[in-house]
Order: structure tokens, then sequence, then C-alpha cells
């Protein structure tokens, strides 16, 4: 269930218009051709509430972009691990910069997913906090300046040394296999390319995918980026 | 698809282990029974991954527990109105008392579930901030004392004066009709006559049947008590 | 305790660089001087840390920006009513749109003010919110557009329908003596004055006095402005 | 300013009814007499609005119990650093169990107390976050489990193997400096010696002296408890 040793290309349909509906299930589609096309892992992180629908469609690792870190019992209009297994889900994003949490809903949730074998990708937006995250215990890590998100300036291009100084931090601090992946302002293969090159395992992408009038051309040409260097 | 003139039932599904999964279902069948059988309106509130699925199978309103005051776009993790129409829902809760809101997100939630034709339930613990949330443009008012909550001891029994104030404070305000509902502690049939007889216009009820072996027959049995003194 | 029937004028010191330390004691003074020369009421809104210092050097009336709904006891880093009275503090703005509170701090808030002789100013962003902060127990209402913060474009004038609605639908829900202050993007003699105008019984400014490099001169105009159509 | 190479003994006033007030003084002047008497660092954690008042009477660090990450500006009801040296406070706490932080506004305060020559000290609930809030640069680490706060049960004595997993971990990741407190259930003499004794840098106290009769009496027990084992 784990991502394997492969590029990974994550899609977080957020709450764009496209993320429910007719063309959140395109999209989903493509990514899975996506990946079968090329060697990559692909993953899309939809809204709750399209969880079950589309994980019943595509073979590819649907996941939730967050979940809450309480237990079933109370607790009205939160989201259990429990639900997003029940759902069909395969983990979650933790800790997105549209959705900050307090350090101890990090280390909790992140407990709670491996609790139902979900696994979480957690987000940071400096190297700092990046390893913070790894000691929290996350899965996977992703590295995103939220100055750039949504503008298009991609993180691999425009500051490049945040990319390789979170590497560095969390390799040297002895995770040597914990996927690191970055984000924000990718658009092209170039920058899918480059996420790599300076050390990335994968990439995480979003308004370039969901505000796209041709999705599934976007997601071939972004898969393509991250294979062509392949580990 | 506002709720009729007869006495409303609402079961908050909440996230007990039976919120999801075969159990789900089957309470959800088992309240769409209740409706046909006795001269009631039932409102099932389930977690958000659960409302595509449910929705599909039962012809009572599936509402969500809650819905975030956003516009689509950007807002990972978050719920917004039109993923709730979208996804089959009705309406939602707002502020339960296990997910209190900012005053600008209560106005603001209610506004984005109108526009989505969409109805909002909206919880208050005080008849204060009972009127307060009609002021807001709430379409159903939801009184529960949170100190009752999932106590057995019901507001209708033992803090009657509570529903007979809030039910007064809105009215004498110019709401004529608004459903006003009552909940916290409500276990039995006499519970919910009780609650009609004080002038609510009907219950939100949650772990009386969410954690009932026999779920079933306690949601006749609360239908019953509520049927009979139809207005 | 509570103003008199007179122009209120309230000033907010938010988080400016001149809300402490030395330019925040001559804007307490400047400040005390235009309650003596005109007939008004002057409130100057401190941050907690400056409360005992200002409050023992002027004779008007030195409130906080916010006050937690918390009883003395645990609470690390929380400022309870105790400690606002026990510093010298004569009250506090609640629900700032900087500082949007949920609805049930708001009300416990308010009481805990109460409680403590302290009164409350409630700011709200709406005339819908407006009334139920009224209904919430507010001592004073202060309706704030909040995209006109700052802007220098007054409320009054830019939106003159918002302030008479805001009042309207106050006086017309029994609420006859609340005072209700408007705020936002206030910044001279004749905003004050068209407020006035249009039923507000005084103003909540804020950047127009801290970030000018003659607040006292700032203060005389618009106290000037409030008292020259002295009810 | 940064506490010296002895036991730190930090008091944390919380909002107890003795932490405003005549009371609160005594604290301090009783914490400033241990400081003179045994061979220890005192700091003492005291609400916003009296940081001013007491650090004028005492020569001991006085520290606030919470920073907003927040530049100069806007921020109604907000604390900036600024405000805390501004006012005579040399430090605050951050991220206590009963005011839990989001992970970005950790790193962010503890930027802006340093900008402002202040020291940190920041909470974490387990051994794996205290390592992490180290990785985001606090000044000095302070564990406490959150199920022993207040009770009497010590963490040094029924779960020593926290307060050394964590030591370990800290030091093992190259932190060779930074000081480690420990908290929660601390009542005694001994307790304060067996942290010590366990790798701790010193102790964070709260209830045993804000609810005691006779603090004076207990501030020097645990400050000869410190002393005994002298590092």
């Amino acid at each position: 269930m784990l991502p394997a040793n492969k590029p990974i290309f994550v899609i977080n349909y957020k709450a764009y218009e496209t993320s429910y509906g007719h063309q959140a299930l395109l999209i989903a589609k493509a990514s899975e051709k996506a990946e079968l096309e090329f060697s990559i892992k692909t993953i899309i992180a939809v809204p709750f509430t399209e969880i079950w629908r589309i994980s019943k469609e595509v073979s590819i690792d649907v996941i939730a972009q967050h979940v809450d870190p309480i237990i079933p019992g109370q607790g009205t209009g939160f989201i259990t691990a429990e639900m997003i297994a029940g759902s069909g889900g395969k983990g979650s994003i933790l800790n997105h910069s549209e959705h900050k949490l307090k350090i101890f809903e990090i280390e909790k949730g992140i407990e709670r997913l491996k609790l139902n074998n979900l696994y979480s990708i957690v987000c940071a937006e400096t190297p700092r906090s990046s390893l913070a995250v790894a000691n929290l215990g996350a899965d996977i890590v992703a590295m995103e300046p939220p100055d750039l998100i949504g503008t298009g300036v991609s993180v691999s291009k425009s500051k490049p040394e945040l990319v390789t100084k979170t590497v560095e931090k969390i390799r040297n601090s002895g995770f040597k296999k914990i996927p690191i992946l970055v984000g924000a302002g990718i658009v092209d293969k170039e920058d899918a390319r480059k996420a790599i090159k300076l050390g990335a395992d994968g990439i995480l992408v979003s308004s370039i995918i969901m505000k796209s009038k041709e999705p599934e051309k976007k997601i071939f040409e972004l898969a393509e980026g991250l294979n062509s260097l392949n580990k």
C-alpha cells in the first residue's frame, strides 16, 4: 500500500470546482492511465465526499486531504482514519499550508492513520519544519513554500536551495528512506524533472491540473518529467 | 426540500463506529422506514465520506454534519456546500457543540448552503444563542445544552424551562415558522413526546441510536413519541 | 463605569509599533485631553501588557482588546476578565474582525466581563451579526465591514446603508439604548460626523491614529467631528 | 539573558487567582529569594497583564506564557514579541499543553522572540515532539505528559522513561547544550531531585506553587531539590 520506489506524483484536488462531479472522475482516470504508462506512483487526494465514489472506479491510490486526530465516538463533522479506510482511501495529506495543524494533531493524526494501515503525507513549509514532521513519524514529507503555491513560479526553479536543504536535513538526521516530495508553482515537465534532479522523490501539484482545460495532457506531461530521471 | 410541517426527527451519526460501513446503512434504512410509518420528517446527518453512498440507497434527507464556509477553489481538506450538494446531500448541521464555529462562519456557512439550495440546522447551547443563530439566518435551530449530551438525562425532562425559553425568545422575535429542535440526553418515547409538548418542532438525537444494539427499535420508539402529538 | 450618553470615541491600539512604549502613552494622554475638551466619551483599547501602565496615567477608560472566556485556574497564556479588572481595565473589545470568536466564546466572554463589572464592546461585520451579538448580551455593539478596515474609505461615506440597517435592526428588536458604534476606514472629521448623523452612537478607529505622525491632532479632529452633532 | 549552566526552575503562573494582584508579587519575591539562596536559575512566567508590574519589582527573569507569531501592525488582542520585550519580559513559553500551537506558529514564534533578544521555552507532550520542537529552533525544551499535569503524580517518579527518552532523543540528534526541562505532577523535593538525576536540566511547575497556602516554603523546597544535584 505504501508508495514503491518510483517517483511519486501526488495530485491534490483541493476544493476546486473540478474536485467533485464528472471532471473529478476524468482526472482520476487520466492519473490512472499515467501510472500505467510511466514508471511512477500516482496518488490522488480527493475531497472526503469523493473517496467512496472515485476509489471504486480507479486502481491508483485515492487518499484524503486531511484527517482529524480523533478516535471513533463523538466528533460531529470530523473525519476519522477509520472512515477514510472504510470508504476505500489509502492515506491522507496532513498539515497542508491551507489546513495547518497543531503539532500534537500531526503526531496523533499520523498515529491514527498507521493504526488503520493508512499512510501519511505530511506537509511542511520550510526545511526546518520538514525535519520536524519527519521526527513526528510522517511516512512521506512534502515541502511547499506557501508563497509559491498557485503562482506558476516553481519551487524547483526559483528556490532550489530549499529543496536541497530539505533533502539534506532529513537524510542527515538518519531518515534514509522516507520519500520527500516538493510542491508549489510546479507547472511543466521541466519543473518536475528539476525537482527529482535536486534530490526530491516526487512532486505535489494542484492548480496546474485542476484548473487546466486539458488536465489529461498536463498529467502526462508532468508524469513524463518525473519518469525521465527515474531513479 | 425543506422539512415539511411535521415533527422533525434528526439522527446525528457523529463519528461513532456505526457511522460508516454496514451498520450506517442499516440505520439509514430504519430511519426511512420510520418516516414512511409515522407522520414525521426524518433526517440523517452522516459523515462526509458516507453522503454519496447512503443518499443513493434511501429516499429520506441525508445531510452533512458540518460545512466549511468557503467558496470552491483552494481549501485542502475542507468541504464546500457544492460538494455536499454534488454528492446527494440536502443540507448540513452547523455549529454543533462538538464543532463550534465562529459567528462569521455560521453566517457565511448558512449563506453558502442557501446558494446551493441546501438547508441549515444550526445548533446553539442556550436560549440566547438560539435566537442569535436565528438572527444569522438559520433554516432550522437546534438547542442542545452541552452538559446533557450523551448523558441519558434529557433536556425535555431535566431542563424544560430551557426549551420553553428558547421557543419563546425565537417566536417573540418575529420568527414564526422557523423549526426549533431540541436535543441532549433524549432516550425514550416520553422524552420525545415531552419535547413536542413543550413547543419544540422536533428532536436531534445521536448516542441513543448509534450506540444501540437495536437501533431500528429505538428509532421507531422515538418516532412514535414524536408522532403521538403531531401538530 | 459604563459609557455615558455622549458620542463614544474608541481608539483601538491594535498591535501597531505605537501601541506600546512611549508613543502609546502620548496617545493615551491626547485621548484624555480630547475627552476633557469635547462632550464625548473616550475609550482606549490597549495591548494586555499596557493596561497596568497606561491606566495608572490617565483618567479615561482603558480597556483590553480581547478577553478569553475562561475562569481563573489553568489556562496558560490566556487572559481572564479578573486580570483585566485587576490591572485597571474597565472592559474589553470582543470578536474584532482580526480576532474572530466562536459564538459561545462571545456569550461566555460577555458574561465573564459582566461578573467583573467590566463592559463589552462586541464587534460584528454585518447588520445581521450586529443584531446577533446584541442578543448575546453585548453592552456596546461595533459594526465594521472588514473589507474597509485600514483602507481610508470610510463606512459612513461608502456604505451608509450598512450603518442605517444596523441601527434599524437593533433598535427595532427592542434594544433602545445599547450604544452602536461603527468603524472601518474612518479618517476625518466628516467621516465621524456622518457616522453620528446616520444614527450611530460613536466610532471605532485605529490606523488613522496609530499610524499618524500627529496623533494628537487627528484625535482632536475626530473628536470634534463627533462632538459637532452631539445628541 | 539566556539561562546559565545551573538547574532551571520555571514557575508557570497560569491563570490562577494568585497569578495577578498581591499574591502574584509575593510569589515573584519568593522566587527571587530562592535564586539568591540556591545555585539555580529561577524564571517566572506571568500573565501578560503582570509583566510590566512584576518585572519592575524583581531581578529574576519574568517571561510571558505565550506569544503570537505576528509582526507589529494589525492584530487586535494579540501579543507581539516586541510588546513582551517592551514591558520588561525576557522570553516566553510556547505551545503549552493548555495552549497548543500549530507547527508554523511555533517556528515563527521562536523566530520573532529571537529577533527581539528573547528566549523561548517550547513545551511538548512526548519525546518525539520534544525533538521536533528542538529542530524548530527552541532555546529550551520542556516535556510535559499532559495526563499528569496538576495531578500530583510526578513525571519523574511515574514515567521516568519519558524523561530519559526525551533527553536521549535530543542529545543524540546533536543538540548537546539545549536545556531540557520536565514538568507535570511535580510536588516535592524528591520529584525535583529525581528529574535532574534522570538527565533533565530543570523543572516546570505550576499548581503546587500557585495553589499552595505557603508558596514561599514550597518554592524553597523545590529549589533545594534542584540544587542538591547541581551539575
